[in-house]
């Protein structure tokens, strides 16, 4: 493809997230074809400009490129298997969250139907869509990656991270578990603190701004894994780190103990095996050891 | 105390945050005295000027201002209980990380004794006291915040949250649970990519930026708490966050699920309650019902 002319692209999902995809490619002057499975979703797409099809078939026949963006991998499978023999040739990229055996799964699909396959996992909420901060992370075919890349550039900073078609995914989700993580942390700081009076918006307004700073510290965790040294000196130490105190401030606040109590088994996990000296990010090797 | 004469200070505790809290009151010119227990911690101090001494009753008496930053609540006691006579018309600032009760008992314990107490929790790391970015949480004597204030100021900027002596801890706590929560979420991160080939440090390069990013979404959920409505439009459901997809990739990697099924559960105990189709935020409700 080349940058002067417009792709013909259909989308078939129009959730939340495939709108804003749709929306970025009609912006951008693409022959945008779309389809949702429930009618009616499509109606700001078409005074945009979009072509709205009332089914799946026909929105795969209009364009070369198709992009995915549906619930999970059980409605990718059951909206793709009926069209199969019509995307021969074609160019699916699938940017439905998936399990990373889910979307190998479909790439092998794709390939024994002679279908070109991207799989992407959006590291953006719908709005950020086209805007700084979106990221988008591929894997699969290399070659749909360079071709498509100006039209996949729009939704944001496009990285590809290999021809396995379950690794976009497996990032997806390794970001996602830090995501959830992280917010379940917040709730539990919220939880401890409303019985004080204070707001879920005043300790937002404490939470963000320290939670921001302190993943500045990833990086320092990460290259005590990568060394392969956990004992490296200057380290915050696991048994420094044992977080009784929390356990305790959490129920004496009457808040529940099982989230902090699943972080302190990682942590006394590698202190019970004799490590409570090394460095606290060792606790990656307890959740290496499938329990 | 005016701004323009050195304060007397002393400081017990001399480890790393000890240290740190000690160096920048001296070179901001004030008369400082330190005392740590194992003897030789206090060296490059005494170089910019600090005053060494060998007991913590010689450095409680040498000052109007102690301050307090050793490894625990037991560590406190074990060292002020001694000199309670001595510290009568004193004035303690206890920067010891503790849980909230036990703070409320060491200025219960200071009242009996006619001390001054300000407790406190340093959001910061070491290298961060006295630059951008380091705040001191502080609660109990309003008249001694204060008066301190501007000894206080050195270390980073002072929030004062009330004369209940426990409430600067319970924050700091609630703060450091989201933190040690969130560093865990990151290390699962790690856990799962690393068996594809990506370096830690790789994933430390997308997850800082992107975890930072999320917590712009705190200020919308805390509304959302604040509001009294979970029900509000325009959220992610619960139903949407079941994190069944997370929970099997974490396990198709060969990950622990324990950490990522903790979150999954204060999930699922709001959906079997009868409230999936609210906002992803009612987890809160699952930390309040302490179990
Ligand atoms: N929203 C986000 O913040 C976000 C961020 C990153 C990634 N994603 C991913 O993007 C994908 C879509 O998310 P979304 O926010 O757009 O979700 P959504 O608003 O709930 O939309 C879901 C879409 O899937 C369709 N669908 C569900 N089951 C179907 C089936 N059996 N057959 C055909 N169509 C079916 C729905 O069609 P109907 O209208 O007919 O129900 C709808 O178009 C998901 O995989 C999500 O994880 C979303
Ligand atoms: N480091 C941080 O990033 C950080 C951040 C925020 C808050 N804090 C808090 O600051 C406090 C000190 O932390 P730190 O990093 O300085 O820890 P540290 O380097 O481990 O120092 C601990 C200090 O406590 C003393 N101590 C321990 N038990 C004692 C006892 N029974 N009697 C007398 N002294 C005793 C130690 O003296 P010896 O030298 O004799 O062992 C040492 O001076 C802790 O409450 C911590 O939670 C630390």
């Amino acid at each position: 493809m080349s940058n002067d002319e417009g792709v013909r692209v259909s989308v078939l999902g129009l959730g939340e997230m495939g709108r804003a995809l749709a929306a970025a490619l009609v912006d951008a002057g693409h022959h945008v074809t779309v389809w949702n499975r429930t009618p009616g979703r499509g109606a700001t797409l078409a005074e945009r400009g979009a072509v709205v099809v009332d089914g799946a078939r026909e929105a795969v026949t209009a364009s070369d490129l198709v992009v995915v963006c549906l619930l999970g991998h059980d409605s990718v499978r059951e909206v793709l298997d009926p069209v199969a023999a019509q995307l021969g040739g074609r160019t699916v990229v699938n940017l439905t969250t998936t399990t990373p055996e889910q979307a190998r799964e479909s790439a092998r699909w794709a390939a024994e139907h002679g279908i070109g396959y991207l799989d992407g996992g959006i590291m953006a909420v719908p709005p950020m869509i086209g805007q700084p901060g979106s990221t988008v992370l591929y894997s699969g075919s290399r070659e749909v990656f360079d071709r498509y890349r100006p039209v996949l550039d729009l939704w944001g900073e496009s990285a590809f991270h290999g021809e396995d078609a379950g690794l976009a995914c497996l990032y997806d989700l390794a970001l996602l578990a830090g995501m959830y993580v992280m917010f379940a942390g917040f709730a539990q700081g919220v939880a401890m603190v409303r019985p004080t009076g204070m707001s879920a918006t005043e300790f937002a307004g404490m939470a963000a701004p320290w939670l921001s700073a302190m993943t500045t510290g990833f990086a320092g965790y990460a290259s005590v894994v990568d060394g392969g040294d956990y004992a490296v000196p200057g380290q915050q130490s696991l048994n420094f780190s044992d977080l009784g105190y929390l356990v305790e401030a959490t129920r004496e606040q009457g808040v529940d103990t099982g989230l902090i109590s699943a972080v302190q088994s990682l942590i006394r996990r590698q202190i019970d095996a004799g490590h409570g000296d090394e460095g606290f990010i060792r606790i990656v090797e307890s959740l290496r050891a499938a329990g």
